[in-house]
């Protein structure tokens, strides 16, 4: 098990609020204080730009982002030059969906789970109103992508298959290894969304075989403002790049440009350089725990919680399968932005909302539920507090 | 004049490269010491995401983006909802780019300065590929964007007139007031890449009149990854949303979405929160000094600098006009990068490339040039050691 005292300590935010139960991090996990110290190491004492300079600090600039390169690409298995640094994961996957455009025709075929977060669920359906492609959904059983399910969508005239590694309002986990394989059979890539994922199950990009990935830095104990995009390195020199400027050019030549290799390609105009420094050391943070032992710690919290809370009058949770690291619930009627401000009343922070996933809100049924995740910071007492704020909420509510 | 002894003292670079002649604020300027504490503030004591938590960390961070927004609004005197977050200035002007697609047509004129960043440049040609847009060039004059020569290539079918504020490698000034007057007068909208002036022109959309406008933090003594887009809102309104994602979206209909108002429809994703909290910072202290003062003391110390070199022998500068912060020179036979890693055994750091502008190499008839850019932190002593180290190298290489 996870020693919650001792990870803690690596969150200075517990030291402004050691009572803070924070059940949000599905949104944006907490941030390492090495991720925090990185970035203000190279803010404070560095600050040139990268690839640009020929002098020892902008060097220093660059050896440090592109040690931040070198380390995604240890993490999920790729090679150097298939890791493409982002604003975030809806930049790399609109980044992507517009660079995939000239290779789809009309009448061409894309799969997507009927269970999608916005951001890999919007840029597709853009494409393919552009392009006059034809979406197939996959039908949920239980809430969950199954196989069954999506053998019944994907066919000889499917192009592309696009999905969530684990769901960001079900918590649960999509068989993608299995969907790869049968994806690569009919000739399909695969588009994979890991934000989700990516602090909890091991991505190794080579062994699944998948053709693009998708994550984020602040959904894994890293900076906001920086994702990753990775894509097989011949298929990233087939898709056009989707910004044009500094960086990414070769020759600027009229009308039509010649433009570098992946991944540089991608990455116009100056990079979120502090936000790679900082992500290598969630990286080290992550590799350093392991994410199986993180899994584990919020499975264990998360389930711990729904033992409580399952059999409780005018309770309802939406995701009451085993895997999942996310309690989805409602309090019978009672508003959840009014349940998240009643519980802040305890320091207990839990997200209320669609989570940017309104197909998902439709299944359930909803227009918004609360939702909270669980990680290696929450301890068996944030999970005592918590079930209590949420039986003291519903007592008031209910008059019970 | 500037007290630089008492600026010093705001970057903390100063105290670990005491001797470091910073002279390449132009690519990108040191970060404020006040930037980089408001964002490990952020970071360590709070970290959540913005505008999707009702509890109070997450209204906390909210309201610091918020406040950033209200910070760029009356920094640049716009509306509120008129200043969008961005990753950089390269990200602002693509996405106005792919925006304004549906407003143009094929045979739709473009006018641009044949004097522009490959940021400011590269997104425009492509968009004139796809829309069939004719590019007509404004050819420059002693490096200069002329009104005459502007009049030469704006007519009844320009729609849009794109230009920078501040030039990258000249440092001239481009006559925007005139040129917007004369644009609107022909229904055409204007494009302001303001990415160089930004710390040094007081820039008041309002009272311009100027349609769009893009600049980053990393040249305003903020961080990186984080740019703004400044738009007039009712054409905000008309262009269509660049990325599509979580917190953009107001109701998921298939197949086409409906999207929230300006600026919200333009940030998709997670925002850099910590970013635009630095930007803040960043802009209080371009306030305190003032635009002008800031400007006036760049412009002392790089007419010093001129003074002294340009009667040099082998040395040749091709800005030599009075209104540049910025020094674009060479050593006659050494390549620039040569200079740069020589000049770099003396602490001086400047630029050396072609400075992501091959369409004013072209123009001076250069692959490459080194760029020496002033900033508030440079002192005549600064000044005085890279002259020196100039003139060293040159004696090196030339056995002088």
């Amino acid at each position: 098990m996870i020693n919650v005292e001792a990870i803690r300590k690596q969150f200075l935010v517990y030291k402004k609020y050691p009572n803070l139960r924070f059940f949000d991090s599905a949104a944006s996990s907490l941030k390492h204080k090495n991720v925090v110290k990185a970035m203000t190491d190279y803010l404070s004492y560095n600050g040139t730009n990268v690839h640009r300079g020929v002098y020892s600090l902008a060097q220093e600039a660059t050896d440090l982002y592109e040690k931040g390169r070198t380390d995604v690409a240890r993490f999920i298995g790729s090679n150097l030059e298939e890791v493409i640094f982002t604003k975030s994961t809806t930049h790399a996957l609109n980044m992507l969906a517009r660079g995939l455009k000239d290779l789809l025709q009309k009448g061409d075929e894309i799969v997507l789970s009927g269970l999608e977060h916005h951001s890999n669920l919007l840029p597709w359906l853009e494409l393919a109103t552009e392009q006059g492609l034809i979406v197939k959904w996959i039908t949920p059983e239980d809430g969950k992508i199954t196989i069954p399910n999506f053998k019944k969508v994907l066919s000889s005239r499917t192009r592309l298959v696009i999905t969530h590694h684990i769901s960001n309002v079900m918590g649960y986990i999509t068989p993608i290894e299995k969907m790869i394989e049968l994806s690569h059979k009919v000739g399909a890539y695969v588009v994979l969304d890991a934000a989700q994922s990516i602090a909890y199950k091991k991505l190794n990009v080579a062994n699944l075989d998948v053709d693009f990935v998708a994550f984020s830095g602040h959904k894994m104990y890293g900076p906001n403002g920086v994702g990753v995009l990775y894509g097989k390195y011949k298929l990233l020199e087939l898709i056009k790049p989707a910004e044009f400027g500094g960086e990414m050019v070769d020759k600027v030549i009229l009308p039509k440009s010649t433009f570098k290799a992946p991944p540089y390609k991608f990455e116009s105009g100056t990079p979120p350089i502090a936000e790679v420094i900082g992500l290598s050391e969630a990286i080290k943070f992550i590799e350093k725990v392991g994410q199986k032992k993180l899994y584990q710690h919020a499975l264990y919290l998360r389930n711990y919680c729904l033992d409580k809370l399952k059999n409780e009058p005018f309770i309802e949770i939406y995701n009451q399968a085993e895997n999942s690291t996310l309690l989805t619930f409602n309090i019978e009627g009672v508003h959840p932005h009014d349940t998240a401000s009643f519980l802040d009343q305890y320091e207990v922070a839990v997200r209320a909302g669609h989570h940017c996933n309104q197909l998902t809100m439709k299944y359930l049924n909803q227009d918004a539920t609360n939702r909270a995740s669980f990680s290696c910071y929450n301890s068996i007492e944030d999970c005592n507090i918590l079930i209590d704020a949420i039986l003291e909420t519903r007592n008031f509510f209910k008059n019970i």
